[in-house]
């Protein structure tokens, strides 16, 4: 074993995590609707795969361009060889307008300051490659990312020290906790080197408002530190507010310190906003000149392929297609999650409101058997094996409360997420009258005179638990 | 500066040297025959262009692969949402088939050990990642492949410990000079963690042999290491000795040392062989699970495109195809060999023998004002400067003896090789007349006497020396 690196022979990567495991089981039994009703139902992958037809309708207009011709010519020679880290320009030019014109040209992004990478993924570690030297740490709020376990610290040696968000404001970043994560490090003696957040969040599929964005700026100009905004999910914010960027607030302040524009960094992809992720296209973006450099030299570890760079180039630089994509897209997410939330408001269930994002984050406090992340995964286990749907546990995401669970709903067709939320009713109502069962024969019900109000109003707010403390959230959609 | 990381504020990525430089200098001033008749040739880029006639009659003959169609079906949605860092199957049996051909089916690859990244530069880093931790060593015989710097150590944090090859036996690798460099590293406290080679040495164009490849083995065993073998231009191979991999030798010796097994791996790709550096593929092959295992989560910071291996897959599942093509380019990089071998002998250059790859690793110290690095230096100038000609420095891969350069024949015309030709001839010419008329100034001619002997057996044994100690090499075509 020990002739293996410490990376190799360790459990570092972070995978063993049940967000994982849950795609593992979901693999020994997938669900079909007439192969295998039976299986699991898998809601624990962040695809859109609501826009297809969009895609597949340009590329049957573009069989050149599918063909790797221009002109009726092969360019086959000429991309393969294309191997320069600078990528093809045209494809640059595009994804920044692509960026613009989902902030709705409020801000401007410039070719050269753009790195490409395959996919978000190595974005994410580049940047903390050089940002960071091991053993120095990035704050990241809570709930986060399953994978940013891997993708952050796993071979850059990097740490994270979480940001504690609350439901109690919808999971908001404030100065104060922002502060007292910095404390925590200094505690632990960590130099923090910056903030990474998801803008719209994963998992919580909500932007962040400008006043939070504005508390981050502040932050990491009173630290003298970093600010990494991903941004993959931009182009999916289907309700109010309107998306802004860190970019554009980055701006906003560097009048009054210039400085800050060289410390905020964009991580973007097209895997979520076009529904390409087996292409591999992601990108960081930098006004910073020495992480561009260094950067583009660290893409040669992860190039994107210029093939891929040919035909989406000239997809995105067709105009009406990609306004009418997101367009539509954005509509049909929309569509997608009242789905979702009504389906899941049916079972007793509910959602924190949301705007974006190609998933919901679920209040499913009210069905554990205690507030502790034993009683979550116990819950997570009996959703999975006996419920049959693959949904990931908030203790993955490293939410510091118990009962929280990321549901994706952009992966499937509506028909299966109609049979995952029939699936999901009849969970809730065996667990709700197991419970009001329980509660009549111990007295329970008179003790919680509450819920007994709540279920003669609806079943939706029939917040039966078996454990006292669940408050309901005043964050979530009604 | 002191926010970013060490390794993005300093120039520990080895970009700097003059191998780099000179592609810097090629771009600014591109050779074209009627546009830029005076420009630089590019004579420093390993590209394989010899060939893409063939692949461009498979694609004309395939439109419906390359337009991401099966049995005139579109596949787009199924290629797009393809992200599993397992890679596709059908690409990997094609690929482990391919490798398996190359080698003529005297070793057998099986999909399951294989791990899909995006090219050779991300597999030779994760395996470093594998198999060492920062501050642990591999050896690595000189000359090597200048990218090594930045691919090995810049990230990982791993060190090179330089194996020292001498012309005198045509830089093949012994067991003393393992055992050196060994010893050299445990003066510089350095935990040696395995030897990694390339073979077809990149940049000697020649095949390990298998005394070599058994040495290697005998050392790895002795000291319970590593060997990563990069035969990533096993394809290449145009002339006998056949090329024997790592993986023959080391499957013989398991019999009797069953562990070695375990502890070699392989780096390929389809860049040189199949002259498609734009698409980025390369791979890990290993028989140590742990390896495949830690490398394919590795593998998610640089996937493959799936359109590309979608393509690549069918293209490597035609049997007639790929022996064709294997066959084709062996005998046209023979063929352009012998090119730039009769050209440089005519211009009283020699090369060293070679079997394999897309350059020539040529014996320039004859031209040399002085056995020193720094004569190197001035000659490379002047061959990029006055001559008009891009070729690498034997420092830049850092040959332990001045006066060596690789230079690459199989990514330009013959028409501009000829033209390459030409020109080196005109300036040995000068050189050597100016030389000669300085040595008759000074009587050094007299001194000489072997030289002015040679000069009437023919032009291109004219080896005029500034400096006495320039011995001709014995392993160098005549």
């Amino acid at each position: 074993m020990n002739m293996l690196s410490m990376k190799a022979s360790h459990d570092s990567h972070g995978q063993d995590s049940s967000y994982f495991l849950g795609w593992q089981e979901y693999e020994k039994n997938p669900y079909h609707p007439f192969q295998n009703p039976n299986g699991i139902i898998q809601m624990g992958l962040a695809e859109n795969q609501l826009s297809f037809d969009l895609l597949e309708s340009w590329l049957q207009k573009n069989l050149d361009i599918v063909g790797l011709k221009r002109d009726g010519v092969s360019v086959f020679r000429e991309l393969a060889l294309f191997q320069d880290y600078h990528g093809l320009p045209a494809f640059k030019n595009q994804l920044v307008n692509f960026m613009a014109k989902i902030r709705e040209n409020r801000v401007k992004f410039s070719a050269e300051k753009l790195v490409l990478t395959a996919g978000a993924t190595p974005a994410n570690e580049i940047l903390m490659f050089c940002l960071a030297n091991p053993g120095e740490a990035f704050i990241l709020p809570t709930p986060y990312y399953p994978g940013f376990d891997r993708d952050l610290k796993w071979r850059t040696g990097v740490e994270i020290v979480p940001m504690h968000c609350s439901s109690s404001n919808g999971f908001k970043i404030t100065s104060f906790a922002l502060e007292q994560a910095y404390q925590q490090a200094q505690k632990q003696s960590l130099k923090v080197k910056g903030v990474l957040v998801t803008n719209p969040s994963n998992p919580l599929g909500i932007t962040m408002t400008k006043t939070e964005l504005n508390h981050l700026v502040d932050f990491a100009i009173d630290k003298g530190i970093h600010i990494i905004s991903d941004e993959i999910y931009s182009g999916t914010v289907f309700n109010s507010p309107k998306f802004v960027s860190i970019m554009e607030v980055a701006n906003e302040r560097s009048s009054q310190f210039h400085e800050i524009l060289n410390r905020v960094h964009i991580v973007y992809s097209l895997s979520k906003d076009l529904g390409v992720p087996g292409f591999r296209v992601g990108m960081v973006y930098s006004n910073n000149e020495m992480v561009v450099s260094a950067a583009t030299k660290m893409s040669s570890f992860g190039l994107v392929s210029s093939q891929t760079q040919y035909l989406l180039a000239h997809l995105l630089s067709d105009e009406n297609f990609t306004l009418k994509y997101l367009e539509e897209t954005q509509r049909r997410l929309k569509q997608r999650r009242e789905v979702l939330v009504s389906g899941l408001r049916n079972a007793g269930v509910r959602c924190l409101k949301g705007n974006a994002g190609l998933f919901c984050w679920v209040d499913m406090r009210n069905l554990l058997s205690s507030s502790t992340f034993e009683a979550e995964k116990e819950l997570w286990k009996k959703i999975l094996y006996q419920v049959g749907l693959n949904i990931s546990p908030g203790s993955s995401c490293h939410c510091s409360e118990p009962g929280w669970f990321r549901v994706c709903f952009a992966n499937m067709s509506e028909d299966t997420l109609r049979v995952a939320m029939r699936r999901m009713k009849a969970f809730t109502d065996s667990v709700f009258s197991a419970n009001f069962n329980g509660i009549r024969r111990s007295g329970f019900a008179q003790h919680n005179t509450n819920y007994a109000t709540r279920s003669s109003i609806g079943k939706w707010v029939f917040q039966l638990s078996l454990h006292e403390e669940s408050e309901p959230c005043t964050h979530c959609e009604l």
